[in-house]
């Protein structure tokens, strides 16, 4: 099951300076189409998760827990590689996206740009969240 | 000078929750390649400075000053355009960097990838850092 056991992950957790709070935050980009998804956070349990089973797994600061994405709407994360930057304090996953990756239903959460003052909606709702989910606040 | 108005920032501020600090990550991405360069943190000082330059500025959480990139080693960032995420705490900057965005030298400070357990180094020094600094702590 696991692509990755976690003792090779030695080598990445002691690169991460994790912050006050045991988390660092990561940028989800689709490998190929190099589109930036989302930026989510992770402790060092969901980065365990993650290079484990290859699929991305965050925590969730609102819910307070682990969080496989599309554990719930099945808008999964295949993990392609997992990249770390200078200062150790911002995460790069190359993944690769199922469907959409924002809860809005749409693929990035960054749907909206800054255009002379006002915010342009710029991305189109792919798909209607509740058809991902059983309740909108759940992704 | 400005290339857009204090003023314009509004829709833009009301719609990003930045966090106790009064910051928000800020992910730098080279707006034709899709690369991602780098993340960093903005106030809403930086913010307001980077509408109106159209040139990124961050807030240095280890210098506690607000700092236009590129200010010592003239590796500058023209702002393109900056798009806001789902839930308002995270920002995407797309920008064309001049030369390297990294401290080390390096065009992303994402140089270090997760292979197997160990960490590799996958992006060349493009550029001496002791070109681009004259102290190698500043950036």
């Amino acid at each position: 099951m696991a692509s990755n056991p976690p003792a090779a992950a030695d080598a990445l957790l002691s690169a991460i300076a994790f912050d006050r709070d045991g988390l660092v935050p990561a940028v989800a980009q689709q490998h190929d189409s190099g589109e930036v998804l989302m930026l989510a956070w992770m402790n060092r349990e969901a980065l365990l998760k993650t290079l484990a089973t290859g699929e991305a797994h965050y925590w969730s600061r609102s819910r307070r827990e682990l969080w496989r994405k599309g554990q719930q709407s099945g808008q999964r994360q295949r993990l392609v590689e997992i990249k770390v930057d200078c200062d150790g304090d911002a995460l790069l996953l190359l993944v690769d996206q199922t469907g959409v990756a924002c809860h809005t239903g749409r693929r990035s959460c960054f749907y909206r740009v800054e255009r002379s003052g006002a915010l342009e909606t710029i991305r189109p709702v792919a798909v209607d969240p509740a058809a991902l989910y059983g309740k909108p606040e759940e992704r």
